[in-house]
């Protein structure tokens, strides 16, 4: 499913700009970190075997196995899916990978009933449909297509005022606050963007709301951005955005499984006892269908920033707009397919490296997956080819194809909870595509990989523009005058959720990458009938350079991770960057408290009722509880011993005599290595969500796909649950205690041979 | 024409809020300053006084006045203009004051032809008229009615491809140039908004546009903003805003009669040798007439700011647009009407306070001008029935009408430039009105006036909410943060141009202050026919009690200036003002250097060449030439002077026996003290307009109303004349060593008392 890129906005980034930004720590020593090269692997063999696979690769297989795959709808549960899987599982075995097609049953409903009229001030009946096109050739199809739906919404029939609520995030709801507003009994309309989408019903339902409409408003996803489809590649007035509501913040996967693989003969949880499911229903409308609702609410004008690109004064109400929503879905179990293939390694068979992009898509699902795929399965083939060469892996190389990704993850999910002792066990790293456009290489992932990701991304080169990829990110950066442009290692951004290394990095402990292009692909196709053959053709890496150096890039990292001696894990960039996210969870309870005390200042002044328009009314905001003292001596200190071992490791590393140790010696180290992450786990998980165990970073709770770095402790804080703080400071603690403990080991043992 | 206002932007405010905002300077020592009732007036009489002044005020006559001056168009030149002048005349005259009109026969065009009309692609015909509204009772007047026009435009008759230019400033064309766009030979379209208006057909024309569009976008003025007329306020589709394009920050005024008096003999510049009127046609259009031309326009597609709230995507063109522009004016001399009243003053006739709100509207002008301009009439008359009880003025009090404001500031510039050695040798204070709305009071003008100001904003108390005008706008400031809220006294906003002060301040050096109300108004009537009474009395200050307020306000600054024994200039808050602006000059001059020094280097690695999107065109910005350094010492020298002597003249005055100095010896104090602003003009004005005379404020030669403060350096800085900002500095330090030789010398006076 992905992060929505729309317009010029990248899907995922080296650095992220976001407030939980790191921010260099300008004390910290500074050190020359030997490379992977110069530790761990053989430079000629290694360049050699790497010019080998990229020779191979070939852009015109993309465009076929693309166009291929993309001519049907493939959700999950239809025809084209099992098929896909099966083409996919057919092309890793004749690339000579030991494959199989593990299934899992996932409760995936298809919708019965789909009924949202306007019933009041007016009756308007909506389209809630998307048109066929001429210039797109799959967009007639209706054979198995799934109509425009939110999966997981809930069954129901109401009929309520609208209230427009903006993106229908937290923030909104204090606005709404303030102007006397009430959701209670009413239908929301949230515009979508603000937080994934399954946040708007989540939040709109803890307060009273018995109904939610999610739009595209064409500020955000339409004309406002470019030119709409099949002129341009925007979003076009009828397009809508289907999508999964199913509450993945608590957890992803098979809501009636959680924890454990939906295999066919295991217990289920009844539907209305699944907590991740809508107990609202939710529906998605265009903004071609939105208009008449805009237009016939009154009430206060909405605040400016609420305000889309509809040529209507966007009003809240409640009312007089009145609308009608009935939905029924059919709720039954769904095959998912998930082919995965295997290259046994020939020197560590149990050290698994992992490759996955899911291959279900809502409708032909072109860019939204099938664009990664294509790109893996290159990779794939390339790696195949190097085989028939008589070179074999050290390790063990995992290529998977998921399934049911879009509903909420489920097939990668349910493959991570059934084989999760296996897993633990045996995988060092997964590498997540999910889909990939045209531009600037965005990396996401575990700070243990940051240097390693950045010593691929400075030796391959963009398609386009004759300089390394990393070279052109940072001149992007440099314009922009981001201060971390002059970092000799670009940040990775960390992983909140949204595609399929969520169950590796945050249930499994396991290090995760999340890698695709984007920036300059522009559209407004997403999990719409227009993510098409045609319009990725026109408007995305229709030559799939892109889509190559993707498998370049994958490439390296697997054939690396395959072949070190020692795997390229490197603390120094981890703990600097948790040691950013330990600064800004400072500030952030300093700004908290700053932020009550001075809030609750101006309500003695009544400021808030002499400054307000006499004419409108505009309550003054809550009084604020007192924040309390927060002690982050003990989670510093633990950040210094984190330093102090990521230090000793790389000195350690740095004097070892490259190629002395037996695999015995390597196995060992490695296995440390590679435990590292599952040392910041925490078996409890965080507070009201205990599948979420990575005690570094978790999706938002309240945002969805946006990363929380520091989520027990940031979260405490957000949602003034002091408890929690004070709680998960100590967590946190003993987390980067574990962690500088496999870490210590490591290098002990490096420093002993 | 005062600065426009739409929907919650305040026309003027205590603060200001632009980066030149100037910023506390914590190094001064921190002094109680005595109030001017300590040292000048006697509070029990003085208090008495006022109590009777606003025991007299009558909320009845402003709405009388208004509805009768508002019945019909009134622009000079139009027979209600004249008959309005001589009802104001005629009130005056009533109550006490001696009145005349004064006239000047300054050049006004009327439109003789106006066409515009699409003729490629396709041809379509605009409707450049606004409607008859059922709602609005005068909306029907088509006699004596100006259309929509803009005054000054060149005649003109061209056709040629449109450009979709923003805004219309040098910020916009930057961006075109990287566009790889140019407007050579080319109609320019661009939105009102960004600066003043005649800011758009300047510089189109120096970048070689032959024709110029201006149209209201429904973003910044319209339906996004809120309810358009006549069910709300904002500006309806067919809306369009009138208005001059007179090159006004060259000079204001008649523009055939540059410096001296438009009397019916003298001698007057050819109209084509008139340097201030535009050279290309230009026109006003509605955003229902934009829509086409906007839909018609290919190209790239404009910058996500430059998109406003019409359902199109926004493309800049050239063309296929293609537009035929005809314009032909009667460039007759029309006659303005200046009634001007005086009240004699008892005892220093020879020292004069002034009032003056214009009088003439592009239609029916309710809001601007006669909401201000009733008030200003209320004050009067209330002064005349004071005048009645037998109670004298001290000084000379002088109440104006200005006619011709709309056009160019013509009546009052014409009437000063006329009487210039009378009004330097006696006017201490100008006080300008220009309508006034609902919500806060905003107050700009000479920084020695600002504590005086606030000592009548903390005693008269806002008419809805029961505080001061002080409190309230204080409370406003601190829920936004804003650091000054915490200042004794609220800064008074430096004057740029735009309404009828221009001439005083910046060409005669006459302090000067700009007063109204605004902030919950609300509305998009500005300038068009619907600035109505039916307007006004629905969406704005209906029931007067703000324009009384306004009538408190002014009358009590008039009433202490009036009988004051020491005139209540404090330098103390203008050295430190000063001080603020000469910190901005320096950070600006360090911010070029730096933005220099950056993009240069950023050129130097080919930055913007490697991180452009392949497919688009976006061409490096311009290499620029190096920035010298500044040596602002002197500068700041004269400013520590400055501040001595504001230092020393407080502690004289504060040590002062109230009461003990003769007239004679007061004269003498109190002409320095006037003296003290035109101390700091210089004869031969600002660089290419020495019209403008004030070293510390201009209006700015490329964004026509907002100020700069201390001009000569600051625009040296911006458009990179580096010889400019050296000779200034040394300018400026020499007008505020004459400022300080003024105080000292009444410090010394002071003393030896």
């Amino acid at each position: 499913m992905k992060i929505i890129s729309v317009g010029s906005i990248l899907p995922f980034f080296f650095i992220i700009s976001c407030s939980q930004a790191p921010v260099v720590d300008a004390a910290d020593p500074k050190m020359d970190l030997v490379s992977t090269f110069d530790v761990a692997l053989d430079r000629e063999t290694q360049t050699n075997l790497e010019a080998q696979f990229d020779a191979v690769l070939n852009t015109q297989n993309l465009d076929d196995w693309m166009k291929h795959m993309s001519s049907k709808p493939h959700h999950v549960g239809s025809p084209w899916s099992k098929q896909n899987a099966e083409f996919i599982a057919e092309k890793f075995e004749s690339w000579g990978f030991e494959t199989e097609i593990e299934t899992f049953d996932v409760l995936m409903p298809f919708p019965k009933i789909r009924k949202l009229e306007m019933v009041g001030p007016n009756k308007v009946s909506l389209q809630l449909k998307e048109p066929a096109l001429d210039a797109d050739a799959t967009s007639g199809i209706t054979e198995d297509l799934l109509p425009g739906f939110n999966a997981f919404s809930a069954d129901g029939n109401v009929t309520a005022e609208l209230v427009y609520v903006n993106y229908g995030i937290l923030a909104d709801y204090e606005e709404l606050e303030r102007l006397g507003i009430e959701v209670e009994g009413k239908i929301i309309l949230a515009r979508y963007g603000g937080s994934w989408r399954g946040i708007k019903p989540k939040i709109a339902r803890e307060k009273g709301a018995i109904g939610c409409i999610i739009y595209s408003d064409p500020k955000d996803d339409g004309y406002f951005k470019g030119d709409v489809y099949p002129k341009g590649p925007y979003r076009m007035e009828q397009g809508l955005q289907r999508g999964s509501v199913l509450d993945m913040p608590m957890y992803p996967g098979d809501p009636l499984t959680p924890g454990y693989g939906a295999k066919p003969d295991v217990e289920r949880l009844a539907i209305e006892d699944a907590p991740t499911i809508m107990k609202i229903p939710v529906m998605p409308i265009s903004y071609a269908d939105a208009l008449p609702l805009l237009k016939a609410l009154e009430g206060p004008v909405a605040p400016a920033s609420w305000r889309g690109a509809l040529p209507v004064t966007y009003h809240i109400g409640p009312g007089p707009a009145k609308v009608h929503l009935q939905l029924e879905f059919d709720w039954g179990l769904r095959r998912a397919y998930n082919p995965v293939a295997k290259l046994k390694g020939s020197v560590y068979p149990d050290e698994w490296i992992m490759r996955g992009n899911h291959h279900d898509g809502w409708a032909q699902g072109a860019a939204d997956p099938l664009s990664g795929m294509v790109s893996l399965m290159e990779e794939a083939r390339a790696i195949g080819e190097l085989v028939k060469t008589g070179w074999q892996p050290k390790r063990t190389l995992v290529y998977a194809g998921w399934d049911a990704e879009e509903p909420g993850l489920l097939g990668s999910t349910e493959w991570v909870e059934y084989h999760l002792d296996e897993i633990q066990e045996k995988m060092v790293v997964y590498i997540n595509t999910d889909g990939t456009g045209v531009g600037f290489m965005g990396v996401g992932g575990s700070h243990s990989l940051e240097k390693f990701v950045n010593e691929v991304a400075s030796e391959v080169k963009d398609p386009v523009q004759d300089v390394t990829l990393q070279k052109r990110i940072r001149s992007r950066l440099r314009i922009s005058g981001n201060k971390d442009a002059e970092r000799d290692d670009l940040r990775i951004y960390p992983l909140g959720s949204g595609s399929d290394y969520t169950a590796f990095i945050h249930h499994a402990g396991v290090p995760a990458l999340n890698i695709g292009f984007g920036g300059e692909s522009g559209g407004g196709s997403y999990h719409s009938i227009f993510d098409s053959y045609d319009h990725y053709k026109r408007f995305s890496d229709g030559d799939y350079i892109y889509g190559t150096t993707l498998a370049k890039v994958n490439g390296r990292l697997v054939l690396r991770l395959s072949e070190a001696d020692i795997l390229p894990f490197r603390f120094m960039n981890m703990a600097e960057n948790i040691g950013t996210f330990i600064e800004s969870n400072k500030k952030l309870a300093k700004t908290v408290a700053e932020k009550t005390k001075r809030r609750n200042r101006l309500l003695n002044e009544k400021a808030f009722t002499i400054s307000a328009n006499p004419k409108k009314t505009y309550l003054p905001p809550k009084r604020l509880d007192d924040v309390p003292e927060f002690d982050f001596t003990p989670l510093e200190a633990a950040h210094q011993r984190l330093k102090t071992s990521a230090m000793n490791y790389e000195k350690a590393l740095s004097s070892m005599k490259k190629g002395s140790m037996s695999a015995e010696i390597k196995i060992q180290v490695n296995r440390l290595l590679k435990d590292v992450e599952q040392a910041m786990t925490r078996e409890e998980g965080l507070p009201r969500r205990n599948w979420f165990r990575n005690m570094i970073y978790a999706p938002g709770f309240y945002t969805g796909y946006g990363v929380k770095t520091l989520p027990g402790i940031r979260e405490g804080l957000e949602e003034r649950k002091w408890d929690e703080t004070h709680l998960f400071i100590g967590e946190v603690t003993k987390a980067l205690d574990r962690a500088s403990a496999k870490i210590n080991a490591a290098t002990d043992i490096l420093k002993a041979e």
